[in-house]
C-alpha cells in the first residue's frame, strides 16, 4: 500500500539517492556522505514556502518515489494558478509497478485541490521513455522547453 | 530611453491589453472594462509573492512591455534555484525594434541578482518565431512543455 506525504528533513538523503540514481540525475548530483549542505538549504527554501511542496511516496517506512509541485499565480489565463512539477523520481527497485504514474496522479489531485486551471513540466528529449509515459497519463506536448545555464 | 520596474496595481489593464493583443492571448484573456477582479487577484497574488515578479517595461510613462519572472528552489541541481519567465508581450506598436530582446535580458539580470543557475520558459510550438527568438538569445530547446488542462 502506497501512501503519499511532505518529504520531511531526514528524508533528504534518500531523495538525494534517488535523483543521483539516474542517467541524468548521475552526471549532476552529489550524493555523498554527508550530503553536500546545498540540499539542505533547498529543502529549507521549500519546506518554508507555501506554495511549493516536496513530496514522497511511501511504501510502509521505506521511501520508494519523490517528486517536487510549485503552485504559481500568472497573470496569464485570467489570472489562473498552475502547477508545476519536477524532480520525478521512483527508485529502481520498484521500477514497472506503475509508481511513476501514481506519482503524477498525486500531483494532478493536488493542484485540483488548490485551485490550479493546468498542470505542467518539461521533460528532457532525451527521455522519449519520459514522453511517452507523460502523454499516456494525458499531458499534450504543446510546447518546448527552453533553458539557459547561468 | 526604456527602463524595467516592478508593475503596479494600475498597470494591470494596460498589462491585460498586451496579453490580449495577441493571437493565442486573445483567445484566452478577458481585456474589458472594467477589467475581470481575477486579474486583481492574480496581481495581489504575485505581488505578495517574494518569489515571484512581475515586471514592466516603460518608455516615459507608457507600458510598453512586460513578463512575470518566478524563483523556485529545487532540489534537482544540486539544490539550485531556477528562475522561470512567462507571460512575454510587448506593445504591438513597438515590435521591431528589440524591445522583446531588452525584457528576456532583464529577466537573466534578475535571475542572476538572485543566483539561479538555469532560466527557462516554455513556448507554444504554435509559436514558431518565439522558438528563434529565444534560440537567437541562447536558449536551448533540449526539453519537451508538457501541459494538462484540469
Amino acid at each position: 500500500m502506497i501512501h503519499f506525504r511532505q518529504a520531511a528533513a531526514q528524508d533528504l538523503e534518500r531523495i538525494v539517492e534517488m535523483l543521483a540514481d539516474d542517467d541524468l540525475g548521475s552526471q549532476r548530483e552529489r550524493f555523498e556522505d554527508p550530503l553536500p549542505p546545498c540540499y539542505m538549504k533547498a529543502f529549507e527554501a521549500i519546506d518554508a514556502d507555501p506554495n511549493n511542496e516536496l513530496v514522497v511516496a511511501c511504501e510502509g517506512n521505506a521511501v520508494i518515489g519523490v517528486f517536487q509541485i510549485t503552485f504559481t499565480p500568472y497573470i496569464t489565463h485570467q489570472g489562473g494558478w498552475r502547477a508545476t512539477i519536477e524532480g520525478v523520481r521512483t527508485c529502481s527497485a520498484v521500477r514497472g509497478r506503475g509508481i511513476g504514474a501514481k506519482l503524477i496522479e498525486w500531483g494532478i489531485s493536488l493542484a485540483k485541490e488548490r485551485g490550479c486551471h493546468l498542470v505542467q513540466l518539461t521533460t528532457d528529449k532525451k527521455r522519449t521513455d519520459a514522453l511517452r509515459f507523460y502523454e499516456r497519463l494525458g499531458f499534450q506536448n504543446t510546447h518546448e522547453g527552453l533553458k539557459m545555464k547561468l
